[in-house]
């Protein structure tokens, strides 16, 4: 392997290191295979063209439109994945961890780019929560959107995964609309690099959306403002360095930290050897100790056990601790490799050696075990580490330090309470995992340990086909903690693009919000047409364009047909008796489908044309009763539209059906697909 | 008036000053009204009671529960408020100014109340969000859920709404469950310290709920955790100076800032002085200068206009100052008090001499002008000073200083694009404004201000008369901004509930998270009862209780007689030709509401019982299409209970239709109300 003059993409150009640069060795063979670092790189270009460049183009596509591009990435870089397998090997990662950082971060982007066609609309403006009714007549109402920051953001990641790391901050921030510039960790740029690389090559981002420091960030932070965004992934300790800054407090810049954290695994108070949830615990917490050589920011560090169990715990982990082959990550045979660097290996026997003094090591010695195909001097290897912790309550190392690395410790609970006890001894962390197929056991542990977990994680014999393991981190779901974890969040679909947009309250009229959120609002004006809307393409719709119908007078007969033809013979709509009893009714009244059924009758346009389908309803109340001899007439707005393919669009409109007196007897959201 | 004795309340108990108490002046007289502060304060047993006492009482309440005593709050505080009026105007407050404080922070604790009882569960864990489908089976998904820290809320807050101030902050905390030490600002404590004394008198909070501090906090930020918050309002130098602590950064201890900020309004290129939004942005700018003082962290400061409307706006505005009478704020003819001490005068009017040195003073001469029933020597007195700067694009000052006083500066801009540029010059504030009637203005400031703006607010001839105003925050919607604005959102509904809470991500089996959220999810276990649900009261229902029905076969004759019957003869239900051609059928088809009459046909129980109404249906979707020939049948599960009186109850029932080969043709929520 040649040496590697890893480069930072700046301004739209690569720039190679200068004599500031670091080497880096191979984790499996101790060589230099690559340096980075360029002490004279020009942040505040950077910054210009992210923010001028970079930031314009973004801002000018839909969430839509940032939806396809980041699915467009996600299936150019799979076809690029053999190539940065080939280049992970020599970080100490096996195939197993490449397929968690090279097709989990894929994937992590393409569940950003689904959820952004299918939970944003196809416009600028992102519409969060209802409108507030801030008037009693409805003429001033309040409404939340977001919109894109308009600096860029700035992620400093963990040397661990230098492409999921890199790409589970990147689809969030581009389907903002916010450019990003990428610091991976030096230890492992060179992946991210090649990551990059493939992205920039496929000429798929627009100018500016996208750069990339190699080494230091220099002066970059100190030069930031209140539309930037740092988000920070790796210790506590530089964590705390970064967000104490004065510039970056002073300016009160968002600065979203994800640290690694005493993560916790209880074993239920049910799960006895002679359940499936016995080996399932085992399993869990064999692949958190092993994955990536326990370089997991939400690996699990402390194993809480019943007490009577701890022994069957103990000797059940060794047992499969002993399976584990450690060696060449590159062969297939390997179920561990190497640590990234000797030096986090220098680290991980300092912070097991301080465990210890709380703890007994009881599987893996780090001066005894087998390494396969690779040298235990030249790489940095290390075995698995179990420790056993008997006094958890008096302990203080174990559940403040952690060694990053294949390490954990495992400590005896009296009770639930005193398990929920411990676990929150972390001090905040990111996950939490309990495997027992008891839902009272999970209710109890959500409510005493919730606080103190960004994600709490429960399987069992229901569930462990399809689980997704303890330490991964899902796109759906939010990925961070509180305290010990930074107090950060990141992803949780929707939730984690919002990181990179201010969310704004706007109050106006009716007309205003509809013009701002591009979706017709109660009150806002309703537009005439000749032509029946049924007759109208997607395209041809304006929001606001109302339909009015005729009226039509609903009989007792009606009700009586209905009933009888449909077989709801509810005692509201047949017994006067019964129904003047109820707290609702004045007498017999009409039933809610036989409203919808006939306001159906009312404003359908029965010729073939744009309108396909009914597709759905939403959000129908029935607002007051209808009785025999009363009207109803229909009002259907278009409400809103959403592109769903090449051929047709959802139309979601906005009904409203009233009696002879005007007054609203009902109110729903109807969706239809209408061809374009 | 006697000298008051400002005491605190700490771990239940009042305790008075000691000998490091700081006097307090009225506002109006200049004389020693009160004093405040205890030095030797307890604070660790302050937290202890608050973490130990109050904590546990909320936690063991619903959300609904914990809103009814919020409303009960607010009740008992009207009652007392003429008590709160009359202390309030030695802080230099008029009666105008005692409703926004006094009533305005009783009215958000009732919407606070409203939005618990109707947007929130009657349960301890909070829903956030939907169900995510991790899996392909559904034997694993993912919900977020949130639950109230396990510490208290720290708020310390601003002079200028010794009620309201605390209100906002206290409402949203005692609806997430958490306990609350308030510490006011010491110039207006003394009005803070009654509303806590009435609360606490009422003896609707459970103990330890409420503390205050009268004075400084001492060491309490030092001895804060992960678990606990501190809500802040002040000025953006204190604000930096608590949040650099190296204790809360070091333990990510929550801090959310509310910083006063250089807040815009802008007067629409199409607001000509001859439209009625013309003298609505002259009364607007005219109320934010004066309603207070202008001791307002929302107050315009800087007031932008088209270039050619510039004089016109100036004239306007000096002619409705003059009008502004200043006196004794106990007055009715006064409109503008005092400020609230004479240093705070001396901080304005050392501002507002550096904002002359970009900008010219038209009106408001602070050494000439006359005080109505009080004395402009002793009382903390100011005329309405209005500047007016021509460079706004080279001017600093202008949009860096904030004077928190009567003063406002009006500038020129050329052309929207400009006056966005000239607003987001604020560096993010709480609150911008717009006065225009043309709703694509609207859409260019949402999109090119937005991300600087906590809130816009638009307002025109259409909203005018029931519009709240550019500086009322409202609990509705966020309060808070970017940047210089400290970064914070406080209220924005249960937004604001979410500050103290912790939102975890929730991943397990169906059964798992039904138990853990008290609602139903699909794949969780359906609970088999003999009797029909529909006989069973709202209480008798279980969570999961499953009622299956019987087939019923469509026929070609039901569709075309439903369609004879509603009117509805859509070409999908009438022409098989058409329907074929159509992407979604395969020929002619059920109509939708044929199918849900059709359920309800086969779910009802007819009888008298329970269910009192059917009250609408949320989120159905037809999934496949039901020919003629085709069977469905119908699973009702009772998937969610909300109590909403004394007599009855909301049930959410889950429910499914299939076809005869088992395979999902619609699915939707419907909504009962049932008798307890």
């Amino acid at each position: 392997m040649t040496l590697q003059n890893v480069q930072s993409f700046a301004a739209g150009r690569w720039i190679g290191t200068d004599d500031s640069a670091r080497v880096i060795h191979s984790a499996v063979t101790g060589k230099v295979i690559a340096q980075a670092g360029n002490a004279s790189l020009d942040t505040d270009e950077m910054l210009d063209y992210a923010r001028n460049v970079g930031g314009p183009a973004l801002r000018e596509m839909t969430f839509h439109q940032r939806a396809k591009m980041l699915k467009a990435l996600a299936l150019d870089l799979s076809k690029h994945k053999q190539r940065l397998y080939d280049i992970s090997f020599a970080t100490g990662a096996t195939q197993n961890d490449h397929l968690i950082d090279i097709d989990g971060g894929i994937g992590t982007m393409l569940v950003f780019a689904s959820k952004g066609r299918r939970e944003m609309p196809d416009d600028v403006v992102y519409l969060d929560g209802a409108v507030e009714q801030l008037s009693r007549n409805g003429t001033f109402l309040g409404q939340h959107i977001c919109t894109p920051l308009r600096g860029v953001a700035v992620h400093i990641n963990a040397f661990n995964f230098p492409v999921w790391g890199m790409l589970e901050k990147l689809a969030p921030t581009l389907l903002a609309g916010v450019p990003a510039i990428v610091k991976p960790a030096t230890a492992s740029c060179y992946v991210t690099e090649l990551a990059v690389q493939i992205m920039i090559d496929s000429g798929i981002l627009p100018k500016g959306a996208l750069q990339m420091v190699a080494g230091g960030l220099g002066g970059m932070l100190g030069q930031l403002t209140n539309q930037d965004v740092v988000s920070f992934t790796g210790s506590a300790d530089t964590a705390l360095m970064l967000r104490s800054q004065k510039h970056i407090l002073a300016n009160s810049i968002r600065f979203v930290a994800e640290q690694d954290s005493l993560n916790a695994s209880i074993l239920g108070p049910d799960a006895s050897p002679d359940t499936p949830e016995f080996g399932l615990f085992i399993k869990e917490v064999t692949r958190e100790m092993t994955t990536k050589a326990g370089q997991k920011c939400t690996a699990i560090r402390r194993v809480f056990a019943p007490d009577v169990l701890v022994p069957a715990v103990l000797e059940a982990l060794q047992e499969s601790l002993s399976k584990v082959t450690i060696g060449d990550p590159a062969d297939d045979a390997t179920r561990m490799g190497a640590l990234v660097s000797p030096s986090q290996r220098a680290d991980v026997l300092a912070k097991a050696a301080t465990l210890g003094k709380e703890a007994e090591r009881v599987f893996g010695d780090p001066d005894n075990f087998t390494v396969h195909g690779a040298s235990a001097e030249k790489g940095a290897f290390l075995p698995p580490m179990l420790f056993h912790c008997a006094t958890p309550d008096t302990a203080v190392n174990v559940h403040e330090v952690e060694a990053f690395g294949p390490v954990s410790t495992v400590m005896p609970y009296r009770d639930l309470d005193h398990a929920v006890e411990l676990v929150n001894k972390g001090q905040g962390s990111l996950v939490a995992s309990v495997i027992t197929h008891d839902a009272q056991v999970a209710r109890l542990v959500a409510l005493g340990a919730g606080a103190f977990h960004g994600r709490l994680y429960f399987n069992n014999r229901d569930s462990m086909k399809e689980s997704t393991g303890h330490g991964s981190p899902l796109p759906h779901m939010v990925h961070g903690g509180p305290g010990r974890a930074g107090g950060g969040e990141e992803m949780g679909g929707i939730r984690g693009v919002m990181h990179y947009m201010q969310r704004t309250a706007i109050q106006g009229s009716p007309d205003i919000l509809a013009a701002i959120g591009n979706k017709w609002v109660p009150g806002a004006r309703e537009i005439d047409h000749a032509d029946h809307p049924f007759t109208r393409s997607f395209h041809e719709l304006e929001i606001g364009e109302t339909y009015k119908t005729k009226e039509r007078q609903i009989s007792l007969a009606d009700i009586e047909h209905f009933a009888e033809f449909t077989g709801d013979t509810f005692y509201a709509h047949m017994d006067d008796a019964a129904a003047k009893r109820n707290p609702f009714f004045p007498g017999r009244v009409a039933h809610g489908y036989l409203l919808l059924s006939f306001a159906a009758g009312l404003f359908v346009e029965p010729n073939e044309g744009p309108v396909l389908a009914n597709t759905g309803l939403d959000n129908l109340r029935f607002t007051k009763p209808v009785e025999a001899g009363d009207s109803i007439k229909v009002h259907l707005s278009v409400k809103h539209k959403t592109p769903r393919n090449e051929e047709y669009g959802e139309v979601r409109w906005h009904v409203t059906l009233t009696n002879q007196d005007d007054e609203l007897v009902a109110e729903y959201e109807l969706l239809t697909m209408n061809a374009y």
